[in-house]
């Protein structure tokens, strides 16, 4: 152990922007930059953006020689290839492997030579990240069996037994958003190519989605009523949600039960201590954790009832999924 | 490490009999004996009787200084606790939680003059302990993330991740058995107090169910009829279903899609290797297997496909749960 080394970097890619941010042992991001992930043609120019975005932060800080290591949260991004492997929604990405850590130590080795063995990288995906931030500086500090289920424009999940992350025999580990909650040609249609995944009732999407079903099949009285039906997001639901709107507190005890209800199957998979949420639609709290928390109870298994915890991340104002990559960055 | 430590005790205790087996490195069972596990009024007794038939195989091998340690698989056994936990179909531990670890370990340490600690002593339950025999001496060997799932009067499973079965928080992770396959009123009661779980449809008993359900519902001519309706056994079907009657094997089409589609969600969970299929159901062979995969490829997400193994059980003929829990004797 060097004990010079007290700084991990961690990198958020995300569909749009790639934060990269150096974090300490306490978890706090003492520099911050960033990128537009999509405005490259081709890896290498990432990357090459990417360098000039991050050298400065690292001089800021003393040098690389203060850096233990760095981790990169990437959707689609494989832990045991240290790649992103093929993801649909980033154009230098979308149809080849990209293997970013090593194109990144590439650059990052030479300017530290005082190590003998190359600069340390390690990827994983987003969700996988967000249960590595909560373990290391969450809701999930102390504890070795946990499930974080991420609420955005899709559902994620990063699952950790026994302390350690679920990865799987292929790296693949750990899609519960793409677990069937309807069965049969009644399931609705999934970005994956199947029908009836969680994602297409939980998710922010699937959320606007059921909004717009029961508005449509019902006339109703609703505060959802004052938008247009295609223009509906998640966060008029949970805005009319707490305003009272019967409609909109349906529609989130209509995704509470599909979540309760997974995490009672995930409970006979895994038994966690904790299911900790994230995204833009735990913002609701109680009116989603609520309804979550009630439909567990009355769906799982008799011994498993009352033991798990519904927590929201701890980490959602700070930069969760840098601190997450970051985690991997200590390793 | 003491040299002369090559034998471990592995025990099978069952609803029927409990069977004491000394096992070498290598997954031979060297010498066994057998007990009745309900001839006894109390837990006591039973460990009396247990010591009774336990000690002329010990001094068979050479001594208690010979082994290494012992492994006890038995229903609602907590490894994390040590303890038989209320089993139902146990009368001394249908009300009580039994410390059966220990109290054998309290009657074989005074007997090893030589061990400075207490003769060690591990219990999980028998699905688990069917996982670590797998892993240890089967199907399993050289495999880090796979599942085995028992297809017995009940559907159990043992699920190894990263090299460790996944015992989750509390002990009672791995009840796959008990994930919900067909949601709402329509779904079959089950032992567990709810209905549509897996067990209903695919533990040999679930197995009849369906047969009778099709035999009563419909008049098509089947070598199931030759058996009174409440008499029809899963062996029924698969004799039926080798002899090329087109009724038992719809009814094993139904229940491997039921299993293949129940794996796909397993998939998305943990992403193991390999499935491994242990019980009476698994001795059709590719008439149930075939159906498995079958439905498993159709079913999963694309990411996942043609990955997975299935595979049968390589301990069917050895007795497995006294392999697996003597795996656990070996920690």
């Amino acid at each position: 152990m060097n004990e010079l080394k007290t700084y991990a970097i961690g990198v958020d890619l995300g569909g749009t922007n790639t934060v990269f941010g150096i974090v300490d042992a306490a978890g706090n991001i003492v520099a911050q930059n960033s990128i537009k992930t999509q405005a490259y043609d081709t890896a290498e120019a990432f990357v090459e953006a990417g360098m000039t975005a991050l050298l400065p932060l690292v001089d800021q800080v003393g040098g690389i020689g203060r850096i233990q290591g760095m981790g990169i949260g990437a959707p689609n991004a494989n832990y045991f290839t240290n790649a992103i492997e093929t993801a649909p929604n980033i154009a230098w990405a979308h149809d080849r492997i990209v293997p970013l850590a090593r194109m990144f130590s590439d650059r990052l080795s030479p300017l530290d030579v005082q190590r003998s063995a190359p600069f340390p990288i390690h990827m994983t995906n987003d969700a996988n990240a967000a249960a590595m931030g909560e373990m290391a500086y969450g809701a999930a500090r102390g504890m070795k069996d946990f499930i974080v289920i991420t609420l955005g424009t899709g559902v994620g999940s990063g699952i950790v037994v026994n302390g350690q992350l679920l990865y799987g025999h292929d790296g693949f580990a750990g899609e519960l958003g793409h677990v069937i909650m309807v069965r049969g040609k009644e399931g609705r249609l999934c970005g994956c190519g199947r029908t009836g995944c969680l994602e297409t009732y939980c998710s922010a999407t699937g959320v606007a989605r059921t909004a717009r079903e029961v508005l449509q099949n019902t006339d109703r009285p609703s505060l959802l009523r004052q938008k247009p039906l295609g223009q509906i997001e998640s966060l008029d639901v949970s805005i009319a949600a707490g305003k009272g709107d019967e409609v909109a507190n349906e529609i989130f005890q209509f995704t509470g039960k599909m979540l309760g209800e997974a995490c009672a199957d995930f409970t006979a998979f895994s038994s966690p201590e904790a299911f900790i949420f994230f995204g833009g639609l735990c913002k609701a709290g109680d009116l989603i954790m609520r309804p979550i928390e009630e439909a567990y109870n009355k769906a799982v298994m008799p011994i498993y009832r009352g033991k798990a915890r519904f927590l929201i991340s701890e980490l959602m104002n700070a930069n969760a999924a840098v601190l997450g990559a970051s985690a991997l960055g200590w390793k």
